[in-house]
């Protein structure tokens, strides 16, 4: 059974890369993925690829592969450089980092720098709004958030960008999996917020992306 | 089948008195609750009755009742002089409103004044933080949100006073019949914050009476 | 109690205006925001307003509102001219129009036209596809669909603009008020895809203003 | 407690055979039907067998086993001959492989060899589009996917066999343990669309051959 | 905003007509699609279309369909002659019943008759075991049925047919709204069976359709 | 289509009547079953009627009824003579009364009277304490509870007899629908109790019968 | 903190003994549990205390306790002789033997032998219906049955005796944690059938031993 | 990424102290938080730090850690005297201890002494009931309970005290994950209960701190 069929066109279509979820493929399936990669010389990024599973990977792999482990995610090819095109990505508190740094990530693979701004969560109210002249200059706000998520909510009425929220899986109780962050999200009468997936930093950043580059950039630059 | 049973000395081993909810009962069990209540002169508080319900209740009951419709409550007996003991009640919308009232209603029907204060939700933060310092000078604050409820996170982390959320039905979507808003309030790392069940307005109350009276006042006055 | 408290400074803040959802609130509430909006000389955009509850607010109210009944919406004030800044609405079926039309009347009350393309769910997919070279013109476009919403899915990965999801409440069964197609548009593995509460028309609308206006343009026109 | 009675007229009686769903159950009693098995020279297919519990089984019982490691299956006695009666089998993303290789197991096991289709899923619509034709020429498409489940709304649309939905429970997020795939499948309006239970490989293999064999068929063959 | 653009070539591509939900449609939609339908002279079948609704319509749309209010369906066009193609629908109480004729009146619309049988729950099994012989007979069952569903687990390990299970929202508590009957369909160990949404008669049948014709009979009839 | 099919064995087989469920069948199918029931001389129990439906059947249908509205019951035949098998019925508040008639009223058709004892609810604890006494004497307590059902966790631990609990849908919030009640009857860890679907009277009333009758006496009267 | 306050009094409150859930327990309570019942010559029933678990007890605990591994259950003191008083338990599949030898185990540990049948579920009706004659001279059947729970809804109305539905957490998909099967239970219209939580072997033996024996026997014997 | 931003100034906002989940941060975290601590003279209440994890940190922080395992909490610096200010921590079972010591460690890191009472559950009456004395002298009462817990809703009705509900996660079938005991605390109709999340010790104690300190009395002796 062929069971890999990379989206090679996506970028044309699309201004967006092929990412590669390892979550659920075996290690077989990884290495044809990269392999196919290889041959075409396509730059793939690799999300959910915890550091025990990494480094399980056959060492030639693990070579040709640039790995960050908070992120869990790694890169074949050369970086590129990175550009600061008004993205900023912040979290409410420090265990949200990890899908935080996925955002970052994905943001870097395709030559976006980030703002990145830490344990911001409205607890401690002050904490975010000391940075709100900052958040201020920024098109789209990557915000990041577990627990009950409150951040969704406070941050769009403070900041002119496009606020995307993350929830995070970071919770107990009634917010574990971080279904009361979602839902917080998604109910919250502030206007100019967007949600995406629980943990799901990289379909975050893929929608700044959409926002902040001029359509067709992304596979000028790829495909040609 | 003598299906009511009123417990007349719920004050004296609680200090609250005993309360009607008027849903989910029939015509024919009001009009047997107030008439046990005349007999023994008990002062009752009657919750969730919609004007026109109580407007086909037959005219002497109607007479005998302090009804006040957006709280949907109505009260027996003469009503006790009002005494402010630290108690607020806020609500993140207007629509939040009759729950709001619901609570007032109840902490007056015990002799409470309660400092109301009416849209402050977060999208437009400026109009919770100019009231923080009216608001930190309180012991108890009936916070009353629907949709999100972000507002249950964000004050307690402003206020030395404790906060009680109640969320509402106000909402729809994911937001639909309160549960964004209930699981907001639970899930929030906020310290100082507890919750009661959504659109009730009348428990959050007797919460507050709780901590704003020393033990067994209210019986004092009541039983004896 | 002072249950309602505008927020004026939105605008400057958020590059947004303040919005008004009817559903919940009284008539008498209505009529006061109104009252507020028409002292300052401000505009206003009231949501969930059907036409029987149109037809039964004062006519003096009525005739400052310019209603239109299949997006349950009304403003006040002069409607400002319209622009096209590569915004589309699109419906998977004609039984979500209605929140279609809701963020078609968002944007136009900031002036802002967008192309409106109904009936092209992906049960039938050449209805979508031979919409594609003219979708992919659009650097938002906000998709409306109930049932299963796999429209979500499908959208993201032929074009090259963001695509905001607005699950609406259409279907029965375990597509009943929209949980089916809220869940498709999270869960969706296309890049480039974020979502709203289900039938919140008006929430994707301000996002796509977030997009395509350049930061502090929406404040200048209306503040100043 | 004699706890196994196992169901040998099923054939007879449905035309299908007894199978054993291993998760659950001790290895004594997988041992104890093995051997009941073998007493009435029965062909048994067992589900739900991880590489690791087959290692752990007596080597008497593994020898007498055909296993197939990423299906998780094993069968007992000699294979039936191959033959094409129409059925496919397709899946959105390589994860979902181990569902599908149950379904082609438990087909193989009855002598119905399917066309095996990987990583169509909707995202890169292309992948499915250039399948079409030679979907079109099947009675019964087995269709295997996790996360939101799109194909399974777009492909009965585009093709006239039977579509039989596996949702998988690969997902994360909203999408976790397959309940948004399985909502996409129930709650789509495309017709000729059937749903089974979340990760059933067995259970869609079972449906196509009630679709592609003829009444009886089955049961003349294994039972005389 | 063109709302509505009918699927004209889905016969072609897959065997089935078009149908219409009219839930969630206005009359002036319903209205534009039948004078769409009759200027191609294409026939269509209205599903959800309760008698006062239908009541409601234009005199001359009335006059122009062939309305069967048990099942809520209206037709277009001439009925074609019926033919018994192996087809069966069971109800397990007679509260079933409006889903069973959603069931049938679909089937007829094609040509297909239908064997009917109602009110056969497992609570009182000599009803269903008495009525085996015939169904035995069948190459498609469509069972209905609400509350806990137990039919659907029982039947399909008594005759060699395919079932398709429709769960009807009859029932409360626990089964209100009909995810009793769900659950119960899908976690069903019974091989040969196969789900649909809740009350959608309309799908079962066009599974059914799907199995009971040749590929491509459906559409020579109807496009040439 | 022959929809109704009556359990006539029922009695014989198991010891309980045939009961219709009004909710969901038409007022043709009510009087059909009636008819066939008139015919054999059976006694049926009508549940799930309440007064305005019953007050809309055909004259002729009334007269042969025997109707109680609080439990919104019909019984047809003679009523038999009631005897006391040491069955209670209790409730925790008024509100659950027509749930704890309609399990007095199955009881009552059966010939079984019932101690009746209302508004016990826990949260005047002494209510319930006073009457432990009497049902210590009983065989089975049959408990009807909404909200919180806290008494179902108490009542066990307290007295001998087996424990039935029925939740109510009684409640607002959390408690909406019976959701709550039914999991404290389902979660306590009171040995001793047992649990029917909410509102569920009949059901109870159904498992008391089958507890202090000894097996085949039902069916001895009535089927001879 | 005093933690552990033994329910000595409960046999001659209810006729039930004390029994432990070790699940959620330290050793160190466990052990101070036994202790306290040596100390007082109380027979325990300890539930829920896996194989592993009972090895890592120290030594003279395991000594003094007689362990069944298959039910996880370990009892004090000297088991007392067994007496048949119509019990009766019946599993649906091998996977629910644990569950079984709980409730087994529970009664055993009172005095109560219980006939035991395995693997009669629905899928393969005749395993049932030949067991029939047996079950019908049985007062009370616990049922134990995992996936979708159908054979309780079949049982009850086959049977004269009271079936006690307990549902197991056998399953995967919608049938996971044994929530179908619950709802099957609770949902299903067959009379005299009572519910406990999932798992819970111990609640429904509990309940058989209230309906076998006459109030206050069982503390008779224990007690004095 | 500036990961750790200490609210530093909430004990003067609010009247209590930082504290830090662990659960979900890396060790990294944890040390630099320990650090910044350090630095500023603060005291910190760690939570949720397992006795493995805590043994896993290096020598040096473990040494300047006062570490309990049964709360798995630790503190830094000085623990303050202890002071009976009428607070009292109640379990239901013994399983709940280590979520009530959560609480009482939260308490005594503010030098609040609580009175400690386990094993109250409703279950056995009378063990609650010969506490109600003392437990009438508090003003607060913490009761922690899983499974359904009963005992939220018969506390409030036998003292004067609030009570503040800690649902745990003790529990399984439908109590699993804490879900039936919060469903209880939340729908109760008991007067002076409110909730706080599942497991949350922490978050009830300083609820209980909020109540029984005059207000400002804390900052003014940790910030000065």
């Amino acid at each position: 059974m062929s069971d890999v069929v990379l989206d090679w066109t996506r970028r044309a279509r699309t201004g967006l890369p092929e990412a590669i979820l390892c979550e659920g493929k075996s290690d077989e399936q990884i290495a044809r993925i990269l392999d196919l990669a290889a041959e075409r010389g396509e730059r793939l990024l690799l999300t959910r690829l915890p550091r025990d599973r990494f480094a399980s990977l056959p060492a030639g792999l693990q070579a040709c592969l640039d790995y960050e482990p908070v992120s869990r995610t790694a890169m074949t090819g050369a970086a590129p450089a990175l550009q600061d095109l008004g993205v900023a990505v912040v979290t409410a508190g420090s265990s949200d980092r990890p899908v935080a740094e996925e955002a970052r990530r994905t943001l870097a693979a395709e030559g976006v720098d980030a703002l990145m701004i830490g344990d911001v969560g409205v607890a401690g109210l002050w904490r975010l709004l000391e940075r709100i002249p900052e958040l201020s200059e920024r098109s789209v706000i990557v915000a990041v958030a577990g627990m009950e998520g409150a951040l969704f909510s406070v941050l769009p009425g403070l900041v002119p960008g496009l606020v995307v929220a993350v929830p995070t899986s970071v919770g107990y109780g009634v917010g574990a999996g971080g279904r009361a962050a979602l839902s917080t999200a998604l109910a919250s009468c502030a206007p100019g917020l967007v949600v995406v997936n629980i943990d799901n930093g990289y379909g975050a950043a893929c929608a700044a992306l959409k926002v902040v580059r001029p359509r067709g950039s992304g596979s000028a630059t790829e495909v040609a």
